[in-house]
This record gives structure tokens, C-alpha cells and sequence, in this order.
């Protein structure tokens, strides 16, 4: 047991499948790490007794008693209120609903919560600890399963009026489709660049022969095949490339800013990253801002939401 | 003469071919408005000239002294660094280079000067007593002769790092030219959606026969002439309707705003504003911004640049 306790939060990282939360001391290092599978535990009371079991884990990993937890930071797949600590909506978790996340958090814990939308929060931790500490003013643009970015202006999150800024796969640019897309479907840059779609369009064009990939391969297996010289696998890779330089060409020309940070394991392909870079080269126009990798990675939602956390505790 | 002097303060537009100024009171009224050509009068120095004989001019119509005149504000066709109080570039008045407006301002009239680009000042003065009063976070989307955009968040104009935020001629949407712009050219939007473009446009689809316009009408004739029927007219403006609308959704998509202001001669063309909600409630989607004309119109820089002096003069 530590005799000299200080300030410590928690940041929780709460995914489709894995919920992950570490203990930090006041200055954001990780003490003390937890994770486990959300599967068979998603409604929201589910999810609070899991989270606080981790807890319970990691202050005893830490050698900390309950007393030495000053807040908690979450962060959730979905549209969240933040002033309110709602998660109005998301697709995951079996689709919670106005779920008031930090009251339930706060009445289990007794310390101040904080929970905000996870590519907010991802985008924050890297404006803090990550790719993006020496600028003001960046986009966080994070491709996985789907496709969202974190507006980072002046150093603060940028939410919109219905906590919805920055949901870029809607954006339209040219070589997407212009057919109207329905409320809680992909939009159009999703469908072509995110995750799932990158599957979808490799099944839509895989033929015997044509490639040495196999019809069920995911998209980072994909970008590795392009690596490798595989022709079809190299023709989804340019496609992705320019669809998302020009996503990025576009939120530049509308904040002018001088970064977007790439995060989420698809965007985050080196592969991808050095084609987008060179489409863009290529192509030249105004394009002006720098395209970077996240640092944090994977860590960029716990690290962001324990910097929440330490700000809710200051 | 006004026996109780208080505070005024002078707000000016400068335009490519027009200098407009006047002298407004410490509620932003307007009290007295002058006028000039700024044909023959191009050096910064000599606009300079230009809007202190103006000044004096509103200053002896209202019947105040010089001792009056708590600050000025002013309206810039060009990038222009609002810290150092520098215009950076502009495409008009002989094409203006680093000239440092807010200097030489403050210098003859001896008290405060602001400079701001001319679409961030009309857009400021919407937010302030126009269009968006209701609203801290918008977009003030801008088409005369070209087009630019001036973003209001929380209250505040949103400049980027290179004082070039907003420079949506610039953005890709479906069914522009995938072609990079040169520096200094038009952008892909404006291209097809600014006054001159729409000029150009018509002009390479005019045909004797198809039209009952002249091959040299304008924009706004052209959408005059499609409110009365005429077919090519029609298509032009179906066509701009469509830009237009993508141009707003892919905004409403990055900001999450909910409204956007129309101005300038171009975009605040009824037939237009029609066409433009026509086609999004036709298109669908997740189109949720509201879109408004613009309530100052041709007054918009002035009333902006008249709430830019006042607060500097707080």
C-alpha cells in the first residue's frame, strides 16, 4: 500500500466488444490496467457492474484504496450528451437508448464522471498526449468498422448542436454515391472507405483468379495484399486513398487546419496512409494540411478519457 | 450640434468597386452613410485617403465632432490577419500584399482600428443583428462574384490557421471537376456556383434558339429568366441548386450547425434559395440545416463591421 496517496482517475474505454479501463495518477500514466469482453453484459446496468468490478481490479493492482479516486472518464460508441451524461444513441451495447451513463456512473462510485461520444475522446487524448500536442486546432479522423472524426478547435472539443459534429462518412465527395442515405444506415464515404465497407466492395469485385486474397479478407488484409503486389488488392487500396484524400482535402478547406490525425485500424494501415499522402501529392491542389498517424493508438480513447477525467478532478 | 457626445463609431465595406462608410451609435443604429467608387483610388494609401474624407463627411451629416469617434471597422475583399491587422492578399484593389490596413487607419484617425475579411465581417454582422440572431453557431455562406463562407461558433468567428477558413469554392462535392485548382483560380464550386462561373457556364451552353436570354446575361437574370420558364434557364439553375445543396450538407455534416445564412447577390436570389430547399427536401438524407436568406443583405459588412468597432471599442 502507498502511504503518500495522491490524485488518481480512471479512464474507460467502452467498445462494441471489449471494455478496457486503466488507472492513471495526476499527471496521466497508466498504473494499472483492466479489460474484458462486453458479450453477454450490454445493458447499462450490465456494463456499470462490469466497469466497476474493473475498478475494484486495477486500485488493488495500483495498491490504492477507493478514497485515492478523485473521478472517471468514459468513453462510448454512440451520440452523447455530454452536458447531460446521456448516451442518446448507439448502435452497439444492443443499441442503448438515453442511457444517463454518468448518473448511474457517479451513484456507483461517488466520485465526478465524465462520458463522451469514443472518437471525441480518442481525439482529445491525442491533442493532449498524442499526435497532436503541438497544435491548437486538428481533425481526428478515425476509420475502424466505420468512419468518424473528433473536431479539436483551440484545443476543444467541437460537439455540434445535436453532439453530432464531424460525422464525416455522410460527407459527399466526388466517386461516392449521390442516392440519399436513411437515418442509422452508412453514409456514402463510409460505404466505400470504412471497415465494413471495404469488405463489402472487395466481396462486390472478388473473382477466382484475379487475386490471391481470399473473398472473406478484411481490410487491413486487403492493404496488406496491395503491399504485396496484389493487382486487385492494389485498386481498393488507390480507391480508399483518394476517397479519404479528399475527405481530408475537404475538411481542410473548410477549417483550415494545419493537421488531421489518422486513428481506428483502418485508417491507421501505414499502407493506407503512404497512398493517401502520395494521391494527394499527386493531385496537388491547395492541400495544404499534414496528414499524421495517431501516436496512441489503440490507447488514444483511454488516454483521452483519463484526461477528462483529470479535468472533471481538478 | 449634439450637445451629449457619446460614443460612435464607424464601420466600412470596401469592395472591389465600391467604398462604403457610416457612422453609427453605441447600439449599432446608423446615423448617417457615404459612398464612393474606389475606381482611380487603388493604392492602400489612397483608400485610406478615400475613407477619411468619407468620415468626415458622416460625421458632419450626423452633426458630431471628431472627438466622436471611439473606433472604425473595416471590411477587406482579401486574407487578411486580423492580430497583426494586416491584409495578406487580395484579388481586387490591384491585388493588395501584406498592407498593413489597421496601421495606417489608426495612425490618421487615431483610435482603434479592426480589419476583417469582408465575408467574416458580413457574416459577424448576421450573427449580431441579422439572419442568425437566434443562433450561436453558423455558417454565412456568401456567392457574388465568387464564393466564400465566414463560420460563427459559439459566438465567435472561427479563422483558421492561415486566415483562410471557409474557403468552400474550394470543396469537392459530386459533379465538380476532379481537376486541382491552380493557386488563385477559382475554385471546383465557385467554378460552377459563383457569379462569374454561372456566367461562363452559360455562355459554353447558350445556343441561339434555346433561350429567349442573352448570351451575356447574368446570374441573377439567368435566374429571373428560369422563374419565367425559359428551359436552358432552368437547367442552369436545377444545376446551381444542386452544388449548392450538396455544398451545405457536406457543412451540416462537418458542424452539426443548424443554420446557414445565405448573402451575397447570387445566393440570396430567391429563385435560388427556393431551388436549393426544393432539391434537399427532394434529396432527403440526413439533411436537418435549416437555410435562411440573409437579413442585411448588401449591409451585412457594413452592419458587421460596425459590431466589430463597437467591441473594440468596449
Amino acid at each position: 500500500m502507498r502511504l503518500n496517496v495522491g490524485n488518481y482517475v480512471i479512464g474507460i474505454d467502452i467498445g462494441g466488444t471489449n471494455l478496457r479501463l486503466a488507472v492513471a495518477d495526476d499527471r496521466g500514466s497508466i498504473l494499472a490496467r483492466w479489460s474484458s469482453l462486453t458479450t453477454g453484459h450490454r445493458g447499462a446496468e450490465a456494463i456499470v457492474d462490469l466497469i466497476c468490478s474493473g475498478i475494484n481490479h486495477v486500485l488493488e493492482q495500483a495498491g490504492l484504496p477507493k478514497s485515492a479516486l478523485k473521478a472517471v472518464g468514459a468513453g462510448v460508441p454512440g451520440v452523447t450528451n455530454v452536458d447531460a451524461g446521456l448516451v442518446i444513441a448507439t448502435s452497439y451495447l444492443l443499441g442503448w437508448r438515453d442511457v444517463p451513463l454518468r448518473e448511474l456512473l457517479e451513484a456507483r462510485l461517488g466520485v465526478p464522471a465524465v462520458v463522451d461520444n469514443d472518437v471525441n475522446v480518442a481525439a482529445f487524448g491525442e491533442g493532449r498526449m498524442g499526435a497532436a500536442r503541438d497544435t491548437r486546432d486538428f481533425v481526428f479522423l478515425a476509420i475502424g468498422t466505420g468512419i468518424g472524426a473528433g473536431i479539436i478547435l483551440d484545443g476543444k472539443l467541437f460537439r455540434g448542436m445535436n453532439w453530432s459534429a464531424g460525422e464525416v462518412g455522410y460527407m459527399l465527395v466526388p466517386g461516392v454515391s449521390e442516392e440519399p442515405v436513411e437515418r442509422g444506415k452508412p453514409g456514402p464515404i463510409e460505404s466505400l472507405i470504412g471497415g465494413e465497407g471495404i469488405r463489402e466492395q472487395w466481396q462486390l469485385e472478388w473473382e477466382e483468379g484475379k487475386t490471391s486474397l481470399p473473398r472473406e479478407a478484411s481490410a487491413t488484409q486487403i492493404f496488406d495484399g496491395a503491399g504485396k503486389g496484389d493487382t486487385l488488392a492494389q485498386k481498393m487500396l488507390d480507391r480508399c486513398a483518394r476517397i479519404l484524400g479528399y475527405t481530408i482535402y475537404n475538411l481542410s478547406v473548410v477549417f483550415n487546419c494545419p493537421l488531421v490525425v489518422l486513428g481506428g485500424s483502418v485508417a491507421m494501415h501505414e499502407g493506407l496512409c503512404v497512398a493517401t499522402r502520395q494521391f494527394m501529392e499527386r493531385w496537388g491542389g491547395r492541400f495544404e494540411v499534414e496528414i499524421r498517424r495517431s501516436e496512441l493508438g489503440t490507447d488514444a480513447q483511454l488516454a483521452g478519457a483519463i484526461c477528462l477525467a483529470l479535468d472533471s478532478a481538478k
